[in-house]
């Protein structure tokens, strides 16, 4: 950490093979295809790790990130955004070199695709479980019933079920309710199922969230998951109940540069441009990250201190009066993002624990 | 418009000349210093079209930004960030090719700079104004005082004056209270001005946010300024009382990718990743940007429709009735920014009117 002289995104590989193999052993135990999204390491060594815990089958957010997996040699990816039709040149030289899976959720992208794809792709419908983002809403029979039939009279798409991300479960505080949330999913999938089996037969579902994958117990209904920020987990998941800390696998360490001993805060070179600005609102105070100590096995959460502003390069740290007494200008601080699939986009690489560095997207 | 298939960083060419030469000309009527900031474009393109309004002395927010460009051509850089020391080896290399002037705030870091510097830089010690983030006090001469003697003892570290950065501008939601703060800014450094005059004798004063430096009409006390934003200005700057909307340069085009007419939304690619998650608080709702049609002179603001939610990829815009109407997938839409400087730091390039692509550092 001392040859650190500016803003690092610290990986601990340990942390996150565990979370790897934890969430690798899980799918297996529930009979579920394990599908990680790779939006939040977008990184051709990390994916290599997963694979060597038997993953074959990926998820992306875009075309580019499916582009540069398909470089790195993965040959099935699920493009999980809704169809994007301005890409459809893109997404043909992918078609004719992999196994793509589109999420086509509208009468008109479907009609699009038809006319353009130069190859055939497999298609999830995305339905909205709850989160009032994105696809078809789940009890929306009508609409998901008239785009299954325009699907399958498609020569290019085939129809293969359905996809969805319960967003809403970042809602949750707490494990119980994170499984209120699975729970509810569960339950709107399987009236699905049993209201469209009869008529197109059977179909896969496949659900994506963090929260949900790491505290639920049963899948029912459900054959794959494809959850992505576990892989490093954040403040964020901590919070919502889906990890421990010391299940958090990145810290940004940034250099201070400056000491205001009368107001108890120190300034670091790290800002919105290295964090994002993803911010957590815990009871009494809004935070954009949590300094700790670096332990052998993981972090030691500092009492009482937090990153309490961001502007462009800039942070603000509010220090308890320990972490004041100790701290000087040209330390080094170890802090646990919020979010940490934006801090490692806005990063672009990692570093080890043994300062080699590893590159992304 | 039509052959944008993922988010692009649209750049007015025309109204970001205009909002330079605006500002040039307002420094020379005021016979003050024109050292804009970098930190927003960080594109060395831009940066000739400063070069061509007369400037000639630049400010930047990090070691990186300077080396960028000192290899483009600018010779006489300001750091306004507090000095680093982690970086020395690279501040060296640059105070050895250019005029370098640092922010020397501590009397830590001007010890550890007269150790290793290998050549002489000029330093401005950053002055806290009221925006409660770097530097020293305004009224705490005491300690101004004694980093000043340090700073004149030293053989590498030439003291020229002091820096500062009012960000507390940005809280100001009129012209009127922007010169507010601006009344008190020049009020305190011509406080400070008297007390250190007849001991140290003349100083500059350079101070560097874009709120002030729009709405203000007098610099009296002031040797330079060094706004950033102004260049492309956003809404926050907007709702701030420092620009109209005709004078906001970028916007960031998003395809539209899937349609909720139920709930009156449209989904974006277009998300944290592009925008960054800044938002901003309106009256009755939060948001991350406005949807517009583009003129040929600016903008035209769509009634009743905002960025209502971001995640990685997507974008959320709740959409008036007349925009849901006319709006369908495959569709590019202009968003102006809530803070284009996070946002031009993601998107890495811009693309003028005509289609050509600008870079970044």
């Amino acid at each position: 950490m001392d040859n650190i002289s500016q803003p690092s995104l610290l990986l601990n590989e340990q942390i996150c093979q565990n979370n790897i193999n934890k969430m690798a052993k899980k799918a297996r135990r529930h009979k579920v295809a394990f599908r990680p999204h790779m939006k939040t390491h977008q990184s051709a060594r990390v994916g290599k790790w997963l694979r060597n815990a038997g993953v074959e089958s990926i998820t992306v957010s875009s075309v580019a990130m499916a582009r540069y997996f398909a470089k790195h040699g993965w040959q099935d990816i699920t493009i999980a955004f809704p169809c994007n039709i301005k890409e459809v040149d893109q997404i043909n030289s992918l078609a004719t070199a992999i196994s793509l899976t589109l999420l086509v959720n509208n009468q008109q992208t479907a009609r699009i695709l038809q006319e353009e794809l130069q190859a055939g792709v497999k298609v999830y419908i995305e339905i909205d479980t709850g989160a009032n983002r994105t696809g078809l809403k789940v009890n929306d029979i009508q609409s998901i019933t008239n785009l299954v039939r325009l699907l399958d009279q498609s020569t290019k798409l085939q129809w293969i079920g359905f996809y969805s991300h319960p967003g809403h479960s970042y809602a949750a505080r707490s494990t119980k309710e994170i499984l209120n949330v699975h729970g509810e999913v569960l339950r709107q999938v399987n009236v699905l199922r049993k209201q469209l089996s009869t008529t197109f037969g059977e179909f896969e579902v496949c659900v994506g969230d963090t929260p949900c994958c790491s505290a639920a117990d049963t899948f029912e209904g459900i054959n794959a998951i494809s959850p992505g920020n576990f892989i490093f987990y954040d403040i964020m998941q901590h919070r919502i109940g889906s990890c421990r800390i010391n299940d958090i696998a990145t810290a940004l360490v940034c250099p201070v540069v400056d000491i205001f001993p009368v107001r108890n805060e120190v300034a670091i070179y790290g800002g919105a441009i290295h964090f994002s600005k993803e911010s957590f609102q815990e009871d009494t105070f809004t935070h954009f990250g949590l300094p700790v100590k670096q332990q052998e096995t993981g972090w030691e959460v500092i009492d009482s201190s937090y990153v309490k502003a961001l502007s462009q390069e800039h942070g603000l740290i509010s220090c308890s009066p320990d972490l004041m007494k100790n701290i000087q200008v040209g330390d080094t601080l170890p802090i646990l993002p919020v979010h940490s699939c934006l801090t490692a986009n806005l990063m672009g690489e990692y570093t080890l624990l043994n300062g080699e560095k590893i590159t992304q997207l």
